[in-house]
């Protein structure tokens, strides 16, 4: 307690300081105009139909193509100074058309269908599918005091979401584990599927996606899916009934040979040091259900709207804004390792990254990786940031993508509002009309302020 | 800027101080306690279904009396430690059924029906309705510059909502004035009704009702309605195209006798001075469109829960926290007046009351209206609070209803996100299924712990 007394007075103090030898009273209008601009013309909010209408962004498929360039269009119709395509090569995984999970049973009203999808990277079905019975289980540990049970079944993960975690992202990064480690848990046992709860605290019949880990050469490469809540739920119900029942679940899934994709680069260069890089950027593939809205969508389109802005308000940041929106993110972070390379091997220098991946929810505040002078810098700064409703900068992780960029002095995470982002994400919920255009454009202007601020300050 | 610093500074100080004065480590168990109750059970949210199907809850309705014998209910079966009602005179106003706006005019594709609501304490008109010209203005001084076109006319008040304001409590105080002046206005100039655009940023065709200030007895009493933003827009361009046409006006509102109504007390009694009392309170009344789920079902549930959670989880609070579910704040505030005279002459000591009426959100902080010593102490506690997403302690306005309890140690307003409040407020979009679960219960946990923590420390 003493240290973390000491800490926070030193902190303080600090704060007090650095506030008083820098006066960043002059930012308070360039923060108006930021927030005004942002909200009431809604120009992000607005592209979201648009980018909708082209279809899925999920890495290699045709309609990914035709974001990357409807993005890269934009930026040079908002006369950004430098556009311009990233390539990288990504996993070219397909869903295709098939994706079913039938219950087979002597009581009629247990024979129904359930609400099923394939996970990315997973292997699918021969045309006639698996039929097996189930093991049902909870965690890891009891398939694994269960082993004896499964040869020959289809695992089914069916552990509820934890809800009293008040970070949600904790609550997924416990749910997602079935998802990520099931096949290969249910190979090690000889199980013959995965069939796993949908990692959500939302009470529907939508599976969620996502990707699962790579297959491990060692063991056979069994079939994964994601089943809805109700689903799940139903599924459950109906093995008390009939412990013996089989389902069969059929998955047109393949993975194909990588192919090239791109990140979409564009900037406004810096007026007083242009080799000096702040990048804002968010992941442009999505998963093929629903929009991608809030993930990653609408955020991707948040960091073009921060050069757009800069552009749109006549700012002349001191340092080069860069909006990335980074291929690939979702089933092998290719875009951000290409473009960390990039940065690694370039004569740029990195001040600073943001990434927008959690949603296009209301601002509460930055996690940033940076050392703890940065951090300090940025507290400082908090009674502009504070006019977005960005309420702490605080340590912690920041994004994938941007933490590939070894090289920056600080990455940051933009925080918002997490409480419904797992009702929606990698689903068919998860689409534009479930954005509140207020909540996206506050995030725009936060993300935009900070920006404008680093550009101007430095660290 | 110095004097900002300064006392910044000294805040800090005082913070630390009180933070190693105290110790509130041991609080870390009962908010968690508190969290996961609250967000695992959602008793509150639960509850929802069941309130929204017992009807409209407005002042002296049929149904708002089933609404407290409910709640009255649910305290006994909660084994509250005392239940009561408090009786109150109440306005009683009635919608009835007939609410119109048609467009008469000599092109067929004008003629149309647009939604329009009448105003709380609005007179209705006879069964021929209003038919008239309209004038259509942006503000009371344009109605002042064309008052000579005045006479006879329907005021049109389409002034559209500030985006820009962050704070959207301060754009519904800007665009709520035609709705609260302006049949006043309207009469002023010989006006025969007020016709206003909804107060509320979301572009659809739901008119949002509310009260309008009380009639002045020197001027006529002219109607007012509201009418949606998808009908102004069209009112509005279907007069450019024809300047003259005619609408006519339907209302079967009426304002009857003034009827009894209740405060709904339930309370658990402190342990160590009972006499020292904490109220948490919403106010129970709410406008007959949609469920008031928003404004302020749930909210009052919320309060509810705060003493149901003291005795599900055999918490024993030191001082008395007494939940308050207020009659008729929104046409008449005629329960926190009631519940300040009551206050005023009773011997028992208002450590303090926490309001929620500001819609079942994420928490962000407390508004409070308190000397500074107390907000100080407050501060100190926010390590602990923020375990419920309570980033700050602000001075501020509290809550309408608990604003009347004049002799209270400290008034605090529980402040969650508000950038949704108005998408459903006060009108058909305010349903229960637009509550949040999580978003609902981690209010319900931000003000339980504050209720509990000031139980035991006292000001």
């Amino acid at each position: 307690m003493k240290t973390l007394l000491l800490l926070f007075l030193l902190t303080s103090v600090s704060f007090a300081q650095d506030f008083k030898a820098h006066s960043y009273d002059h930012y308070n209008s360039i923060a108006d105009s930021i927030i005004s601009a942002s909200l009431t013309e809604q120009k992000g909010f607005r592209l979201l139909p648009e980018l909708s209408a082209l279809g899925s962004r999920l890495s290699a498929s045709e309609s990914s193509y035709d974001a990357m360039e409807w993005a890269k269009q934009k930026m040079i119709e908002w006369n950004f100074d430098s556009v311009w395509m990233q390539p990288v090569m990504v996993p070219h995984w397909e869903r295709g058309k098939i994706e079913e999970c039938e219950i087979s049973s002597s009581s009629d009203h247990l024979n129904k269908k359930l609400n099923v999808a394939s996970l990315g990277r997973s292997v699918g079905t021969d045309s006639d599918g698996i039929t097996a019975e189930i093991l049902e289980v909870r965690s890891f540990e009891e398939l694994q005091e269960r082993k004896n049970e499964a040869k020959g079944k289809i695992i089914f993960f069916n552990k509820p979401w934890e809800d009293q975690h008040v970070n949600t992202f904790k609550g997924y990064g416990i749910a997602v584990q079935p998802r990520s480690q099931g096949a290969i848990e249910a190979a090690k046992v000889g199980g013959v599927a995965a069939l796993v709860r949908s990692a959500t605290h939302r009470m529907d019949d939508v599976p969620h996606v996502g990707a699962m880990s790579a297959y491990v050469d060692s063991l056979d490469k069994v079939p994964a899916m994601a089943i809805s809540l109700v689903g799940a739920e139903f599924l459950s119900q109906a093995l008390r009934t009939e412990p013996n029942l089989k389902i069969t679940l059929k998955s047109s899934a393949i993975n194909l040979p990588d192919k090239e994709s791109f990140n979409v680069i564009g900037e406004i260069k810096g007026s007083e040091f242009p080799n000096e890089i702040i990048v804002a950027g968010g992941h442009f593939d999505a998963w093929d259900k629903g929009d991608g809205a809030h993930d990653d969508g609408a955020p991707s389109i948040q960091t073009m709207e921060v050069v757009e802005l800069m552009k749109r308000l006549r700012l002349k940041p001191k340092r080069t804004i860069r909006c990335v929106l980074f291929a690939n993110e979702e089933n092998g972070l290719r875009g951000g390792l290409k473009y960390g390379e990039y940065a690694a091997n370039s004569d740029e220098i990195h001040v600073a990254a943001i990434e927008s991946d959690r949603g296009a929810f209301t601002p509460r505040g930055f996690s940033t990786t940076a050392d703890s002078s940065k951090i300090l810098k940025m507290k400082s700064w908090l009674p502009i940031l504070n006019k977005t409703l960005i309420d702490w900068v605080r340590p912690g992780g920041s994004g994938a993508d941007i933490g590939r960029i070894k090289n920056a002095q600080a990455l940051i995470g933009f925080v918002p509002d997490m409480q419904r982002y797992f009702d929606y994400h990698h689903s068919e919920n998860d689409i534009w009309t479930e954005v509140h255009p207020r909540e996206m454009q506050l995030g725009t202007a936060a993300i935009t302020l900070l920006a404008y601020i680093i550009s101007e300050e430095g660290f």
